[in-house]
């Protein structure tokens, strides 16, 4: 076993982050393993739990590790990354993370609209409202539940083929999508049975609730969408760097 | 007691909701109350389950009420929004929101740096960091613990009276700093005992994690924040309309 040097320059919190960060990198811990204890590290290499725990909390503040409350601490598997500023389709994030796309459609249909479809799509008295439903994974794992509505008048959507790329191609190309133009929430929320089944994770868990509502190039609403995410697997970043002052 | 029209246009559901908007507008169910069950409201009603369950789904959407997984319904408490492409000071988004904001200063200190912070800000060797942490109150419930770290070089920054309002005040027209240049990253995560016990919720309750890191005017890092927000209290809002595509 490799030790820890106590005459080296190196302080000993830094030379126990080194060859915890060295054993993930070769895979002696893997992601969402456990590691040993505060206590375990503090025998194993006899130093102090206060050196040990130093470490680990910084290990936990760069987010290599993440510890669960009574649980113990895992390795943490890196987040998918979601640029704010950048979002469009699951295709190309997955592809930026370096992940593999997939997924399945639920839902493809003409539905009754809420309330909150008929507001904030402004829909005519009578109409309906063509409910997608998809769920995203990532390598295969399930990361997204996503619900589109569309107002019912584009129901030649519904002859459109809901392969993962073309939607958000087809939207571009033939109902006048405009990138820029949204209004978006992001907030957490609880997970339901329902969700929570095909998610994979427990009924109850966290989730990242995301709502947009998108405008077509002659800011009419084109759809509403109601994205639930993994929180485990997901976060989101922004950015403003150089920019002039408005 | 107040009931509803089989023979009205309005169908059912619709009156239900409105009865339930009725209730809480008029304080009959109070905020975090807890609200009838499906079952309650059929035979209160002398109507199906099904429309109890649509009315009570569709107030779920618009956020009115909020379901708990194995305990029932509640009235949600609006929460308050954060503006993303406006956030700046705590003080505002509490005055946007109509809050009384509060807190009080927890940590004011010059710490030993983590890597994190040698890495984000630029450390010189030797050089140590200038650790704030605030418990920040909305109408006296804590929402929000906050961590900012600034380069030990900034030592004034330790003679600085911390009100509220005044750190956001002084770091624009002492420090340099320029809004719009920052890298942020919004992800979930879950409290430990003592962050639960300042927020005053569960350990291991979800929590929106949101760490900063602000530039100065001439693009030198000027602090890094690590924000923990109660994800029950808080949500944030982004919108870009109208704009030129660039």
């Amino acid at each position: 076993m490799e030790g820890l040097d106590a005459a080296s320059i190196v302080p000993l919190y830094k030379q126990l982050k080194n060859l915890i960060l060295k054993d993930i990198k070769e895979g002696r811990y893997k992601p969402n393993q456990k590691i040993p204890t505060e206590k375990d590290f503090s025998e194993l290499y006899q130093i102090s739990r206060m050196t040990v725990r130093k470490a680990l909390e910084q290990l936990v503040e760069e987010e290599v590790l993440a510890k669960k409350q009574g649980k113990g601490t895992f390795v943490q598997e890196p987040k998918i990354v979601e640029d704010l500023d950048n979002a469009n389709s699951f295709t190309n994030l997955c592809k930026r993370n370096g992940k593999v796309p997939g997924g399945r459609t639920l839902r493809f249909m003409l539905a009754e609209p809420s309330d909150r479809d008929v507001k904030e799509l402004k829909l005519e008295p009578g109409e309906q409202v063509i409910h997608v439903q998809r769920l995203r994974t990532a390598d295969n794992v399930p990361v997204m539940l996503e619900n589109l509505y569309f107002p019912g008048h584009l129901k030649n959507i519904l002859t459109e083929n809901l392969n993962d790329t073309s939607l958000y191609q087809i939207l571009q190309d033939k109902y006048g999508l405009r990138d820029e133009d949204f209004i978006m929430e992001i907030e957490m929320s609880e997970c339901n049975n329902y969700e929570a089944s095909l998610l994979e994770i427990k009924s109850g868990s966290p989730l990242i609730l995301v709502r947009e509502l998108i405008y077509d190039q002659y800011d009419h609403p084109l759809h509403r969408t109601k994205s639930l995410l993994r929180g485990d697997k997901i976060k989101y970043i922004s950015s403003r760097l150089n920019k002039t002052k408005s």
